[in-house]
């Protein structure tokens, strides 16, 4: 049994070893991809077959994926007006969100605030489509959903969203970096015209990700990092060749054994989820009714404190989150919570676990253990405060 | 001697074994730098230790370090109108650069078109200080500087430049992208507000960069990747860790080997100029009146084309650079030789050689040979020609 055991897989994977002999090779590779010499082409080459195995994951040509420095980076280049189709050229005059949405999507790219509107979900944080389908008849918009959610796991019925949006002339972006590797994810399928992935999120390296376009056909105006050629002109800057060559093996990687990973994933998940409420009748787990991803759990109890009790998992040897890492530091209430009617009391209690690959028989013991020692004391305290 | 002979150090360096070390460690770190778990802890450590030893190398605090994914995505982070410092709160109205600046600078950030006016510079390449003296007085400009030259190696009078552009109210970014660990590159010497390094011209990884701040009362109000915590505020996007351990190896590195490599290159750089001219008398040397790096020497020869120059090098073994790397593929005239009023038979002939840290006698020898063949090749063209 590892020292420790890590159940933040929704945070950030560790690297895939597959990711990581593509890495190391990679960090001897003296030159720039643009470079025309010897040393340049051998970098180019490495940059290539990584866009070819990014692409075979999400069934998109190799020539519309762009990698971007993060899943972050690539919501933002997407969330742009300047989009246009071959058929339809004028921009889009509003962005229309889910309420759940991760906060790089929340910022709203380059509209402008009052551009953005808001669609609300339902308690298990679905996205309501009828609401969808009357906002997004008014104009043209570019709706931006997630695949699956980064707190909750529930996944959005994106295939449905997408034939109502494209029906009223809009464009879908869907941000995937939470479900590739864990469901299906093929771009024509879900009828994403602009898809978002994170090479760290399926045990690639942090910093690469990629915006993937359904059609070459789909153009962008204003790229957000101008001023240089790479990315066939729509993102500027010398290429992390290490961190593109980690994401394409772990593309790689996942496309083969991902099906495999997430069946075994969703027993384990489905066995702790059990062990949780065995322990703690009253735990509250988010989403239960709906679709979820198989690695995700996110549960809280009345009266326990999500950052008191991710130190005491911590201490316990076992890591795991208060919601999305991202907003780095502050802790603050989930607005995905917040969105889905959740009462203040449990939210603020409400701990993530996601499992991945790694993820064995031996670490939920060691949680099931940790969640005994913390529902007890929680009890006691309960029963302190009403004693 | 080794197989190849690799002169192409501006475009990126080899990773140095310091960095390597930082980026292998890095490699196994599984958290999240956002994440409050020991996981996430020893990531976050990684990236702030990193952040001082970038600091370090400009004369910097280490809390006004924003790591970007690229010196070019820094340089659009820094050209906002929407910069204010403690004194001055107003917009910048426009955006001055010199004649020379990377592609990066010229596409303008975030202004618009029509703000951005270009500055002159001298048959060296040096801008024109009177000329930006008279600009900078209208209004409230942003002025954005290279400390050296990519194609040239030749340096700016920044820190003169600096007190023109302050006495008129105005700020000055310096890209010291090709500058930093070849010269001295202090960030309060030079007067610069706004500083672009970039990790692999230093024997970093390619894929990481930094904006850095010379005080932190310069406020930057619309950062470029927004919907996230990170960086401050400045940055969103998980952090590329193992990129940014690699690029505080390498500037702690150049930091204490920077001074002497750079006069080993110097000594190396002047040997291979006699040499090309004593082989061919008629070759030029461009920016050779002015001030320029240690390790850089763009020249030409008339009858000479470059993109032939660089495939014969490189069936030579030997890497060099006709100008700019970044712009992928598509070979277009040097915009900084028209800028000096190189006559085009020379500008298309121009090819750069920059040298490393590694490069020895037996690579100059190498490229010496390669030339001698070369100019023979071209002399017995051109009296064919003239036959």
């Amino acid at each position: 049994m590892s020292e420790r055991s890590y159940f933040d897989w929704n945070a950030t994977a560790p690297l895939r070893p597959q990711a990581r002999r593509a890495a190391e090779a990679a960090l001897s590779l003296a030159g720039n991809p643009s470079s025309v010499h010897a040393e340049g082409r051998a970098a180019r080459r490495v940059v290539e077959d990584a866009r070819l195995q990014v692409a075979a994951l999400v069934g998109a040509p190799a020539s519309n994926v762009v990698f971007t420095s993060s899943g972050t980076e690539a919501n933002i280049l997407a969330l742009s007006p300047a989009w246009q189709t071959a058929a339809d050229k004028r921009p889009c005059n509003r962005l229309l969100i889910s309420a759940v949405e991760h906060s790089s999507v929340r910022a709203g790219g380059r509209f402008a605030r009052e551009a953005v509107a808001e669609i609300p979900v339902d308690a298990a944080g679905r996205v309501n489509l009828t609401a969808l389908e009357a906002l997004a008849k008014s104009g043209r918009s570019l709706v931006s959903l997630m695949l699956a959610n980064n707190e909750t796991g529930v996944i959005q019925p994106v295939a449905e969203a997408a034939e109502i949006i494209h029906a009223a002339g809009g464009l879908l972006h869907v941000d995937a970096v939470q479900a590739v590797g864990r469901i299906p994810c093929d771009i024509t399928a879900l009828g994403a015209d602009l898809l978002t992935l994170s090479a760290h999120k399926i045990g690639g390296l942090k910093g690469t990700g990629a915006l993937v376009r359904a059609s070459e056909d789909t153009h962008l105006a204003d790229p957000l990092i101008r001023g240089g050629g790479q990315e066939r002109g729509l993102r500027a800057g010398t290429e992390n060749v290490a961190g593109i060559a980690a994401f394409g093996a772990a593309a790689a990687t996942a496309r083969e054994e991902g099906e495999a990973e997430a069946k075994r994933m969703h027993a384990l998940r489905d066995q702790l989820e059990a062990g949780l409420r065995s322990i703690a009748p009253r735990t509250v787990i988010f989403g239960l009714g709906a679709e979820r991803l198989p690695n995700t759990t996110l549960f809280s109890l009345e009266g326990m404190k999500a950052e008191t009790a991710v130190i005491a998992f911590d201490l316990e040897g076992i890591a795991v989150s208060s919601g999305a890492a991202c907003s780095s530091g502050k802790v603050q209430p989930s607005h995905v919570l917040a969105a889905m009617g959740v009462s203040p009391e449990l939210l603020r209690g409400a701990v993530r676990l996601s499992l991945g690959c790694d993820t064995t028989e031996s670490d939920l013991e060691r949680l099931l253990n940790a969640w005994r020692k913390l529902a007890t004391a929680l009890s006691k305290g309960r029963r302190g405060i009403a004693a």
